[in-house]
C-alpha cells in the first residue's frame, strides 16, 4: 500500500514544518499559510491531513515530543554509559537546552505547556510526557537500585524529584540566568543524593 | 495632577483585562479587540496605551509578574513564619498552582516563557525574573544560615536548586500527574537538604 506510506510522510513533512515554526516563531505564527510556506506545500494539503489548526498544532506537538524521546533513547542506546548514575546524567543532559536541539526541543516545550494551559487535548498531552517521563525514571532507578533496593514509594519520589529540577534547570539555562556549569552542578548534586553510598 | 493618575490606572485596568485573557484563553487570544471587550473599553483606548499588541502583552507580563510578587511578599509579610525553612516552605507553596490563583499565575508564566522562547524584550523579562527570583532566594539563604555559614557557592548552588525544584514541579502538578501531597513531600525533601543540622 504505497499510497498509505505517502500519506503518512506527508503528514509528517507537514508537522515537522509546524515544529520549525513554533520553534523559531512560536505557536502564535504557526498559521496554516505559515505552515503551508514553510512545509512547501499548499494550504489545501494542510488542510487535506489536518482540518482544524488546533489538530494540526496537537499532531506538531506530539510529533516534536516524540523526536525528542526517540532522540533522547537513540543517544542512551549509541554512547551506553557506564553506570546507571551516568545514564540518567546522559539524559537528563539531553533534556536541557544545551546546544542549537536542545534549545529548539525546549522552545516546543514551551509551546506545549503554554497550550496546554488553555487547551484540553493538549494538556492530556503534556500530561502523558510528564506521565511518561516520570515512569521512565522510575524503572530506570529501580533497575539501578538493586544493591540497595528503596521502597516503592522512595524511588516515586526521587524520580519525582529528579523529573523536577530538570524541568526547572530548563527555562533559567534557556534564558542564560544559568550557565551549563551552574546547571550541571545542581544536576549532579541531585545525582548525588539518589547515587550516594547506602548507609549501614 | 489627577490626571496622571488616570492614565496609570486604565493602564493598569488593561493589563489586568490582557491577564485574565492569557490566563483563561492564552497569549494567543489576546487581541486588541478581545482586551478591549474584557477591559470595557474602545480599542482605540488599547491602542493609545499600547502602541502594538506585543508591547501591550509585554506590559502585561510583567504587570501579571509583579501581581504575582506582590502577593507572595505581602503573604509572607502577613504569615511571619517562626524559621526559616517555613519561611520558604511557605514562598514556594504560593508559587505551586495549588489554588485557582496559583493556577491563573502559573498560565501567565507558561505564556511568558512560550513567547520567551520567540520574543526578545519577553526573554529579557523572563530572564529578569528568574534573577530577581534566585537572588531573593540566596539572601533568604544567608540571613537563614548565620548559624552555619556556608560559603557564597554553596548557597548559590542551594538557591539554584531549590528555584528549579519549584519551577520544574509547577507544570506536572498544573496538568493534575503530581498530587499536591506529591509536590509538597518533594519541596520537603529539597528543604530538608538545606536546613539539615550542620554535622561536625
Amino acid at each position: 500500500m504505497p499510497k498509505q506510506v505517502d500519506h503518512e510522510e506527508r503528514r509528517r513533512t507537514i508537522a515537522e514544518a509546524v515544529v520549525r515554526v513554533v520553534s523559531t516563531r512560536g505557536a502564535e505564527a504557526a498559521s496554516l499559510r505559515a505552515v503551508a510556506a514553510e512545509a512547501g506545500v499548499s494550504m489545501g494539503a494542510v488542510q487535506h491531513y489536518f482540518t482544524t489548526r488546533d489538530q494540526m498544532l496537537l499532531f506538531a506537538l506530539e510529533y516534536g515530543n516524540s523526536v525528542l524521546s526517540e532522540r533522547v533513547g537513540r543517544l542512551l542506546a549509541e554512547r551506553r554509559p557506564a553506570t546507571p548514575r551516568e545514564n540518567f546524567r546522559l539524559l537528563f543532559t539531553l533534556l536541557l537546552p544545551l546546544d542549537e536541539e536542545g534549545r529548539a526541543g525546549a522552545r516546543v516545550w514551551a509551546a506545549l505547556i503554554a497550550r496546554g494551559c488553555v487547551d484540553e487535548p493538549t494538556s492530556k498531552l503534556a500530561a502523558d510526557a510528564y506521565t511518561n517521563l516520570t515512569a521512565f525514571v522510575v524503572r530506570g532507578l529501580t533497575d539501578a537500585m538493586t544493591d540497595h533496593p528503596a521502597s516503592a514509594t522512595d524511588v516515586a519520589r526521587s524520580a519525582r524529584h529528579l523529573v523536577s529540577v530538570i524541568e526547572g534547570l530548563r527555562w533559567p539555562v534557556l534564558f542564560g540566568v544559568y550557565s551549563e556549569r551552574e546547571a550541571l552542578d545542581v544536576l549532579d548534586a541531585q545525582l548525588d543524593q539518589i547515587f550516594r553510598p547506602a548507609r549501614g
